[in-house]
């Protein structure tokens, strides 16, 4: 059942090996320049890229710690429509098909390989771009050959850098520092804690959450080590009496005595549940703090954001993230893509996350696009090739031809919309025949854009492309979408090509969760939504409060009291169950003490609220399973870790196992989290133990 | 007046010579180990460092690509209270004075020197130290030695990283590059181009927006390069008729030839001012996009969040940020940091913005570091040495002792103060006697909390310390403080040591903007402040919303009309004004056509809204400021960059020249933004062109 069974074990061989795999080809698609600049193409060209890829440290088999990578990629030019595939390993010879297995290279698991087919390795990749069903056109490559899906299905990606460079020893809070060198002092770093991973409250006013950020958690570990210039830094910051063998001590340090339990990366997860127990001395333990939790909130949150989103559109629509320039710089907007795509979109504006993570990247033209024309003067090409016949056709003056046949069908006057953007779109249909999607709100939506698009599409069918429809970025987009969807119905029964009703429509104007709440409730016609701002920023609630607390130190349990009831931790180490009825929806989770056997299905047990003495509950599961993986211990990542795209059909799966009620917009009901009588009684005590009585005056 | 011109020219040297500045010494303060630890000291140590610097491209001057830079530090530990400055070069001689003034290297500009004074270089470091005018010990080390304001005052800093890793030409939407190419293929590419960046509405519901990130901007534009893995991404990415050459063309791509006009970074602005006038090859101003507005808004936002929380607090409370663990990641929190500190906040905790940015650091400890103390018992060090005679004392009997003595005064049960808390509170002063703060609310804040403090405070000053002061994470803040405060009062009485009564206060717990002003209003006696998640997440508004767009191309200028008023653009370049009344302060801001004459100090002009036609108003400033400078031409940055500590100065300034009415909290007066009478009929001839006529049926 746990999706990280069938993802594959760490490799261990000590090269790391990225591979590239090229598709070339020259299509048809031919205009003034292409004959003078096609000549080159024939030169074959040949590339050597050299990357430092990042440290994998502390991998045992690794003989790091930088390695050198060399990659040797050759490209052939040669002839029309000759697609090949040459595959080249860091020597130049040609790959054994085990590198193009999903298994190949799990140590930057999340950069390459996501989503390239197992059979791939023998077949020519071009196979891999999707055919459109509906086309009338078979005879040839897709009319519709997409902008936008080609990468993830086409390349092993490689990448420079696995993490970004910030994430480091030196991004915490001073506290954590000031606090290794308390416990260092009277020697008592070496005891033993465990910390819980954990938040309080659900995000968005839902009543269920996913966990995510444990990769970035697991490599940061993994890398964990002080730069000279750190320490230098800390000597000068802290004050001069610290002993200087502490510095030598922080030098030295690495992660290779602590462990991490974890529940997989994008489990549906709830409030007080220890998303992590992280094992080891106290000063590793306490140090790793301020970066798990950074590398974990902003994770879980976007993308319980990006799936509370989709449960609002349905599995039918297109979800886009568009948030990159919205985002808390650039890095925010890489994490917000990365996942955004594993909560459930379908992929993103983000060129590098689509570099980095493989997620399919997507976008077309924007406003200054369409203003960069003013007039049909403005255009310097205005032919197209046939897709077919490769005849040379007046692109131009097609649309211009059919701009007017179906203005009385539009009810508008050809000669009324606005002619630059008319020249955009020719101009932009001419470099991406297959792909024309064209934003139509830059003057009028319904007296301009709309027309203009249809003239154009009609041209292309006229030299046997298919456009793909529209982007709306303003206005009211429900009433638009259903008004462009009727154009688009009077248009295709006019001209009898009835796949001009199915046109794409895209929206993507300042999209919330309640817009898409209202716009399923109100009727639209949107296939696509491009979500910037909103999702990004998870304007709802813009932060998850994880917290790190201590729960146990040298084998004894403790408890943090407050004034703030919800505040009051759950002491000791613990274990996690889900237990599921006989529908398999989740029942509820219980936390049960370290050494307490686990629930069992089909046997009654006693579940109690963690802190309300008279909220109890029998249960009796039909299957229970333990959530907890040991990922990291004996320095090294223990537990296969599989791909971000592995993981985005694990959270569908999760999000499947809760029931609606857990998942409704209004008022959701809570899921319980609940303990072992025992583990009730054993907090309660030490919570009585723990709180000073006062003297009344 | 114009805080740039006091800053720097960029130096001409061709060496990167990071230079250290390290104070080491030995103080009084001893500990049972402390004897064997300390014969290591008297070796004398040696380290070099070599770092990779970041490449400073595009410098004419500059014989990069990448530098190394080979920093030799010697320490000299020697004597106790010997402390010494040596400074060394990359040639391990001592550094030119020129070297520590803050022209030094202001090509990493915001990574060094941001608050050395600039006679530092001729004076012992350790005289920065900011003396505590109310200790009452004069003949040694201040007993207060600050944990948290000594690195930036005391070093130069260092740092391999001058921006993150994933500032690069991918960063941007995938729309970017398509539109590149539809530029591209038509030969279309060259044509000059003019974009302005600029926002349509003030946050949180303000009147006005700091502007941040152009220096950040300025390094990205002039470290513009596609790297050849890149290449190979589009190439797969986009469909395979796209020209060959085109890839050419991006490999070969700088930015060079294009000219970036910017308002200086920290100024105070309003909607629709384009805040950067961005010129150049269509193709090139249009990849920028993307990039500058991820860079600008977030900075610009959260710049602007701290601006009002220092707003609301007043000049004379320590506002600190603690964000890191709620940021959007972990360049996230770093952006945070660093422009938090540029709105007006005082320090960060996150040591790596620390480093980088030259930020002063703070933070003591958290709950778990009293968790991790359950009773009297688990204390290994019982120890302190007098700060003056260096003679060793009884210091955790001490605590008990004036715990006892101190219980009536305080109305508390001293056998019912929590011991474990003691025991962190006496292991954490043991270890930093000079810096001694508590986290005080593990318990109970007035039961436990602050008795255990107060008799260690009490114990420091018997061995010649003086605590710092204490901290509340939860509960009623402002009722809370004022309880403290009286039984600081009390016991100081008591004790007849009046200082303690003015223990510092820092209260911590999920502030955030009306807090502050609630917290004015009620009365508080808090002195510090520590904001994390509503700070950094901007909770009010998560996201600015600038924008880009294209006002002119090759010579004739653009509008985007829009079915939204607020989205229609001002064409054409222009320039920008501030007009000043004879109080100093700002009357408003005027756009003018790029070939008019600019606005006179005494000569009254006609400043115009530029979309209601009504709404007219005669100006007569009597000074006039134009607002941007040439920051990018030719290929190199041509302005001088100030610091960041430079930058916050001007911030205030730039708030000060605010009328009040503009800031005050509830129902702000809307700064008017103008444009001349000349540029308002060009834009609404223009307007009118470009707006389809409809057919009533």
């Amino acid at each position: 059942m746990s999706h990280t069974e069938t993802s594959t074990r760490i490799t261990t061989t000590t090269t790391t090996r990225a591979t590239l795999v090229k598709r070339t080809g020259v299509s048809k698609v031919l205009s003034k320049k292409d004959s003078i600049r096609k000549s080159s193409k024939k030169r074959r060209a040949s590339t050597t890229i050299i990357l430092l890829s990042n440290v994998n440290k502390t991998k045992k088999n690794f003989n790091d710690n930088i390695q050198k990578t060399i990659i040797t990629t050759e490209y052939n030019h040669q002839h029309q429509n000759d697609d090949r595939t040459k595959l080249v390993d860091s020597q130049s010879q040609p790959s054994p098909p085990a590198l193009l297995s999903p298994s190949v290279d799990i140590e930057s698991n999340y950069l390459i390989n996501t989503s390239l087919p197992p059979s791939s390795s023998s077949q020519s990749l071009s196979s891999y771009i999707e055919p459109d069903s509906n086309s009338p056109f078979r005879n040839s490559a897709s009319p519709r050959e997409s902008l936008t899906s080609i990468a993830s299905e086409k390349v092993l990606l490689m990448s420079s850098e696995q993490q970004s460079s910030v994430v480091q020893p030196l991004l915490t809070d001073l506290y954590q520092i000031s606090m290794a060198y308390a416990y260092w002092k009277p020697n008592k770093h070496h005891e033993l804690a465990t910390f819980d991973l954990y938040f309080r409250k659900n995000p968005f006013g839902g009543e269920y959450t996913l966990f995510a950020g444990l990769d970035e958690c697991l490599k940061f570990v993994r890398n964990y080590k002080f730069h000279p210039s750190d320490i230098e830094y800390l000597r000068a910051s802290l004050p001069s009496y610290i002993e200087s063998e502490f510095y030598d001590y922080l030098s030295a340090l690495d992660m290779n005595d602590i462990k991490i339990y974890a529940v997989p990366e994008g489990t549906v997860v709830f409030p007080r549940l220890p998303l992590m127990r992280i094992e080891g001395p106290i000063i590793k333990t306490q140090l790793l703090e301020t970066t798990l939790l950074t590398l974990v909130n902003y994770a879980s949150l976007v993308a319980t954001n990006a799936a509370r989103f989709r449960s609002a559109i349905g599995a039918d629509k297109t979800l886009l993230e568009f948030g990159l320039r919205r985002a808390q710089g650039p890095d925010g907007g890489l994490s917000a893509s990365k996942y955004c795509y594993l909560g459930g979109f379908d992929g993103t504006s983000n060129v590098l996350a689509g570099k980095l993570y493989g997620i399919p990247i997507k976008g077309t033209h924007a406003h200054a696009y369409v203003n960069s024309y003013e007039c049909m003067d403005d255009l310097s090409q205005r032919d197209l090739c046939d897709r077919i016949t490769g005849e040379r056709r007046p692109f131009s003056d097609l649309c211009l031809h059919y701009l007017n046949e179906i203005g009385p069908a539009l009810k508008i006057l050809p000669e009324e919309t606005n002619k630059g953007e008319l020249a955009a779109f020719i101009s932009y249909a001419i470099a991406f025949p297959t792909n024309f999607l064209a934003l139509v709100d830059t003057y009028d939506v319904l007296k301009s854009g709309v027309p203009n698009f249809l003239a154009v599409a009609r041209a292309l069918h006229e030299c046997n492309y298919q456009a793909v429809g529209l982007r709306l970025d303003s206005g009211d987009l429900a009433y638009l979408s259903l008004e462009v969807r009727a154009k688009f119905h009077e248009v295709s029964k006019k001209l009898n090509l009835p796949y001009m009703e199915h046109f794409t429509i895209v929206a993507s104007n300042d999209i919330n969760e309640d817009t898409l709440v209202s716009l399923e409730k109100q009727g639209h016609s949107i296939d696509s939504f491009g979500i910037g701002t909103h999702l990004v920023t998870c304007q709802k609630q813009p932060a998850l409060g994880c917290v790190y607390k201590l729960v146990e130190l040298a084998g004894s349990p403790r408890i943090k009291v407050s004034q703030d009831i919800e505040k009051v931790t759950i002491p000791g180490r613990k274990n996690l169950y889900r237990l599921y009825g006989h529908d398999g929806k989740a029942l509820c989770d219980v936390l049960t003490r370290i050494d307490e056997s686990a629930p069992e299905a089909a046997i009654r047990m006693l579940s109690r609220h963690p802190f309300s003495e008279q909220k109890r509950a029998y249960v009796t599961p039909t299957s229970v399973k333990s959530l907890y993986n040991l990922y990291w211990a004996d320095g090294e990542i223990r537990y296969s870790l599989p791909t971000l795209k592995q993981i985005r059909t694990y959270v569908r799966e999760q999000i499947d196992e809760l029931r609606k009620d857990h998942k409704r917009d209004l008022n959701p009901t809570p899921y319980k989290v609940s303990v072992t009588d025992d583990l009730f009684q054993f907090m309660h005590k030490l919570w009585m133990k723990s709180v000073p009585i006062g003297e009344l005056e």
